[in-house]
């Protein structure tokens, strides 16, 4: 009998959500399965109040070519977490509406939280005997989920990430005066996007020359005591925090300022650790000091994503209609590395009950003794992950990407 | 008789300022003269401690095509300004060096300060019967030197500021929560590169909203009751502002937050006119906010350049060895435009001592009645300046960028 399947982005956005519903649609499409593809708009929480849209007839191949290259969500997105108790009157509402718009199959494109709406989801199918079967799609940029190599939306932020320091270290490099330029990384408990910023490092002592990750504790002692034997080498110096990072007592840097810093309104200003450490590295030593925050375009960019990244991305997105056309159930399509040079990997489906609200750290022995930089067995890991151009549609001089009015 | 050129940059990095490095060395090198082409290093400043390289001899066919797409100042830069007192001690010794190394052409990329260097040594050059001869190559990517259409730099970093900016549209448009994003950009008298933002928006009523320029007094009661009517229409605002708006009386909206900021080592903070914003809004809507500052990679970003301004600059730089060879001096290279669509312009010397220490605001008549937007007459204006884009040089997935180690 002919199902219908749909598709969920969910959690902040990346470079290559939208290469995975591609993925997800061409699939589909080349499977012969005579259902359409429906999109929630606004994930899940769209999904409650019927807003959905056909992407199996409201797309043309050309659309779905750019959909490829567009980065952010182009369904639109949602933070909605479903409840914890599976009586609640929102898992029959999500049922019935399967019903009605007669859904056999259920991808979710998103992070932790967005696993944990498909094991939910998956659990109460189970309870209720419904055989609508539920895949989760992995994204995120914090490379944090369990039971992956790694997960789409990290390549491509990787690479802007190290790309946009390499550039921020020529520009810090202009001057003779001495300088420091403070860069903070998406990253609020690991640390594996900062640690990208190893990769924009040309030759021993070259910029960045130092990189504090959340995995490590972080004094201000260490911090002022390693810029000062810097200052020794180099004029110019260039560091990479994540925005997570915190002391031995658990307080984060960003937290530091609270107290003392109100705006002209009375409230408390909200600070990143790099403007914290701004200010204490004027106080310190009286330099040239700059922090720039990388802020969404980290995340959203499609000026340098990873061409490996949208493949794969994709590729996470068929995979997961071959999944779940296949019967398969509760599992989050992975990522398994078969070598690094050649680079191989294959994807395969793991029990998502074990992936959601689970947190994967960055190794600690990739982290130097000294807890500020990152060995070449990181490099070795990430580099695959970040080759490759995709050529760029353009349009009047700006990137053309596929949005809905 | 043989004579050496001296070539330097000064001012803040751009994008392009080494692709006019790249067209001087290229035209010298092609012109017959039998001189080198010597590179100060760290500008005026450097030169005066004999800091220079020979960039005919130490540069290779392939290190000068590189250097064409390097971002920010290859020869280092600095921020240097000559004595008003032309009697100054620092005159002779300049002049001394140029007998020492032989230089009877001196070139100078840089925006307004570095015109005035290139006007007073111009001016010392004819006091003193020298006959060494003096030209600026313009550069700065506030598009504010007077007597020329545009300046190289201007076209990147509004190319990046565009695309960024519709980047930031996209990720700021995937909730349906009411949601306000004002991105700020570089321009502390004039607006130029902030208008760039309208070249962001694609239809009627898309984001960026709302575009505030340093040319129009702002008032914070105009931006809420702006926002006010804008959260009518939409439910995610993205506004765009210069850092150097200010408000009637001539403040700083950046300055608003002095006062009342502090941090936890008793300084002052630096804030930008985003975050004063993103309190505002915060304090009177109550709605998601978030602030974004494009900080140094607007200006120094390699992944987002513009072929017309990286041709125009390597341009500049090949007019400036041509007329100075020609025994033009007290000049500087400008741009004339022919025609917007086809767009065609050419170079012509201009007197220096007209230029420097000018500036050349945003239009009045390309802002709006309500000073809360850009005009199409703008977008006519900076199309033909953001278009094409060279094909980058990878190396290990993240751009290849020549630099002195």
């Amino acid at each position: 009998m002919m199902k219908n399947l749909v598709i969920g982005q969910s959690g902040g956005p990346t470079a290559v959500i939208n290469a995975s519903l591609y993925g997800a649609v061409k699939a589909f499409r080349e499977s012969g399965a005579d259902g359409h593809v429906l999109g929630m708009i606004n994930g899940i929480e769209g999904f409650l109040a019927d807003h959905v849209m056909d992407l199996s007839t409201d797309l043309s191949d050309e659309e779905l070519e750019l959909l490829k290259l567009t980065p952010a969500a182009y369904l639109g997105s949602c933070r909605y977490k479903l409840p914890a108790d599976l009586d609640s009157e929102v898992y029959p509402a999500i049922f019935d509406n399967f019903r009605e718009m007669n859904i056999g199959y259920f991808l979710y494109v998103g992070g932790n939280d967005s696993m944990d709406t498909v094991d939910k989801l998956s659990r109460y199918a189970e309870k209720i005997g419904s055989d609508v079967k539920f895949i989760g799609i992995p994204k995120t940029i914090d490379n944090d989920l369990v039971l992956t190599d790694h997960t789409p939306g990290f390549g491509s932020a990787a690479k802007y990430v190290a790309s946009t320091v390499r550039e921020i270290v020529l520009d810090a490099s202009v001057y003779q005066q001495r300088s420091v330029t403070i860069v903070e990384i998406m990253g609020r408990h690991a640390g594996w996007l900062t640690a990208a910023s190893r990769l924009a490092r040309k030759y021993e002592g070259d910029n960045p020359c130092l990189i504090y990750l959340p995995e490590t504790p972080f004094s201000l002692e260490q911090f002022y005591n390693d810029l000062d034997a810097a200052f020794k080498k180099s004029p110019n110096l260039v560091v990479c925090v994540s925005e997570g990072i915190a002391d031995e007592g658990g307080t984060f840097v960003c937290e530091y300022s609270d107290a003392a810093k109100l705006d002209s309104f009375g409230h408390k200003m909200l600070t990143g650790c790099g403007e914290v450490l701004e200010s204490f590295v004027r106080d310190k030593f009286g330099v040239k000091v700059r922090s720039i925050e990388l802020n969404v375009n980290q995340r959203c960019s499609g000026m340098m994503v990873s061409e490996t990244d949208i493949e794969e991305a994709a590729m996470a997105g068929a995979a997961g209609v071959k999944a779940v056309l296949a019967g398969e159930t509760k599992k989050m399509i992975a990522f398994k590395r078969d070598s690094d040079m050649p680079y191989k990997m294959h994807c395969t489906p793991e029990d998502v009950s074990l992936i959601c609200n689970q947190e994967k750290k960055f190794p600690k022995e990739w982290i130097n003794a000294a807890g500020n930089d990152i060995t070449d067995d990181f490099s070795a890991y990430a580099l695959p992950l970040i080759q490759g151009e995709p050529k760029r549609v353009m349009e009047n001089g700006v990137p053309k990407y596929l949005y809905r009015k």
